[in-house]
């Protein structure tokens, strides 16, 4: 970050008319988009966009979920149609929707707002070897650093951050594990709801993906590759693509969060580009955001996924950066300082 | 509520091609409204306004707070030349500001955006005796309750609370401490950040004023005119104006929070027409929201008022009942249902 920009924006807000610190989190964010911009006054986060990465997962063969596979595709229609919850906050707070297919079993129409991306039919089952070919999450890493360029070329300020694959909370899982050191039982959530039963075999089947692959998270595509999802591949790039541009990347839940270690273990620097949308209640994802020390603007309870947690922060996350640009000084508006 | 509407909304949440319970506390708040408005698929709380209900406070006499008197006049103009934290974000969240002067000491100029209603010119130092009359106290909460009708019958589908008077988080500790029975150090905080000595003084001018006015806290409008501000008396009315035209109504912070305590116990209805905007940081405030059983949508440490933090939480609100309205079924977005 630019530290000239950064101190120049912390000594804006101490001559906002407002008592020191009444911002709270909402002034350092403000604080990080300047020193990301290089600017004390940083551009509004807007117009924003949220990219869907969808893929399915081979792992989902060790019935991980309740729901069948082909729900993926099936909302990836929803989502073209407008029919998601992913559309109606989109649509709330004024930002646009892309999917992109990196890695659908099956085959989808070629229609606009679905950019065809496909790097495999899904990943193959990491219980048995890895779950793609280090090559494949290349081309997976390349796609999402160049939707993150067109985007931005196409004028957003403010990527978000989407997904949507069924199971993809059970890679999430065995990432979150490989790169901060935790147990799976920690990190190893219900997903969309899953039982007692089912939680407890998808905690040994994260076990069994970590044990199968040979894992160091010194080597972060071997990890992604290893244990990973094509749409977490594909997030990891489209945070550094956001941050080589030097445009804030709102994170959506464990998934993203999933991503997010992945591209700061490639390059810690992307972190200033990050902003935590919100806490999902996914337990790996308070661990995410704990080792990366992120601090969510929203924390709801929300465990849906699609960028719909990080589409509800954009707004929070807009007020901050207008506020330290927009409020008057003590001086220009006539208001007298406190004794 | 209307418990048909209610069960209607919660069924077809059941029925929306998202996981069931996954977007927690946002279910629970697209309900209530549905409840509110007697139907399962409310209207979107769009367009909103905000009322900033200004006074002074004699008791700033006891010294209370570093920051003089005349600041709220300031700050009122301030929010008339859109220069404040509210008028960025209101900017933002695509709100009305409408500032109402129910108690300034100043005269303030005739200008559009400034609702003339001044009572009083502030209150009495609540620790000599009343901060105010009956009288008075009831023609600022008819003056609140004429605000919220106007602003409805302007077309506004969702009202938002704002406040300001230097010196005002004093009358709320007494007034939270009146109706929650707690005891003044557990509900009197930093305000705008006096320290730790002025803290403790003002602890006592709580307690004194409490001791210096008979506090029966079964005579919601006695305890407002004893230690209550003309602005708290106002957001009573206001927020009692919104629920009885079933509109909903984001309460800001700890100003906001001591007003809804008051409207409640006139009216314990009035809550179901209550979403708590945001968790201020004043300990206050989370004593409030308990005893109110209110739980706040953004949770970010603002203590700041003017009623930032509610509007804030307005895309949330309104990205939940539109969600319960968009949302496309399981049914009719040809999605497979988890087995």
């Amino acid at each position: 970050p630019n530290a000239r920009a950064v101190a120049e924006a912390r000594e804006r807000q101490g001559r906002m008319t407002t008592p020191p610190g009444a911002l709270g989190v909402l002034e350092d964010v403000a604080v990080q988009l300047a020193g990301l911009a290089g600017e004390a006054q940083p551009p509004i986060p807007e117009p924003a966009a949220v990219a869907i990465f969808a893929g399915d997962h081979g792992v989902h063969a060790q019935g991980v979920t309740a729901w069948p596979q082909e729900v993926t595709a099936q909302m990836v229609r929803n989502f073209l149609d407008g029919g998601a919850v992913v559309n109606a906050f989109a649509g709330q707070v004024g930002a646009e929707v892309t999917v992109v297919d990196v890695g659908v079993l099956a085959d989808l129409p070629t229609v606009p707002g679905l950019l065809p991306r496909k790097v495999a039919r899904g990943t193959a089952d990491f219980t048995r070897g890895p779950a793609m070919s280090r090559v494949q999450a290349g081309y997976a890493i390349e796609a999402g650093i160049e939707v993150a360029r067109d985007l931005v070329a196409a004028g957003n300020r403010c990527l978000v951050t989407g997904d949507m694959g069924i199971a993809n909370t059970t890679p999430s899982a065995a990432l979150i594990a490989a790169f901060t050191g935790r147990d799976p039982a920690e990190v190893t959530g219900r997903g969309t709801g899953v039982d007692d039963a089912m939680h407890e075999h998808k905690i040994e089947v994260v076990r069994a993906g970590l044990r199968a692959n040979r894992i160091d998270p010194a080597d972060p595509v071997g990890v992604l590759a290893a244990v990973g999802g094509l749409e977490h591949a594909a997030l990891t790039g489209f945070i550094l693509g956001a941050a080589a541009l030097r445009v804030p990347v709102l994170l959506d839940g464990v998934i993203a969060g999933a991503a997010a270690l992945a591209a700061a273990a490639l390059s810690p620097d992307v972190l200033h580009a990050c902003v935590a949308g919100h806490r999902s209640s996914e337990p790996g994802h308070s661990v995410v955001l704990e080792h990366l020390r992120l601090r969510p603007l929203v924390d709801l309870e929300l465990r849906l996924g699609e960028g719909s947690g990080a589409l509800l922060a954009l707004p929070l996350l807009q007020g901050a950066v207008r506020a330290l640009r927009e409020v008057a000084t003590f001086d220009s508006a006539g208001v007298t300082e406190r004794s």
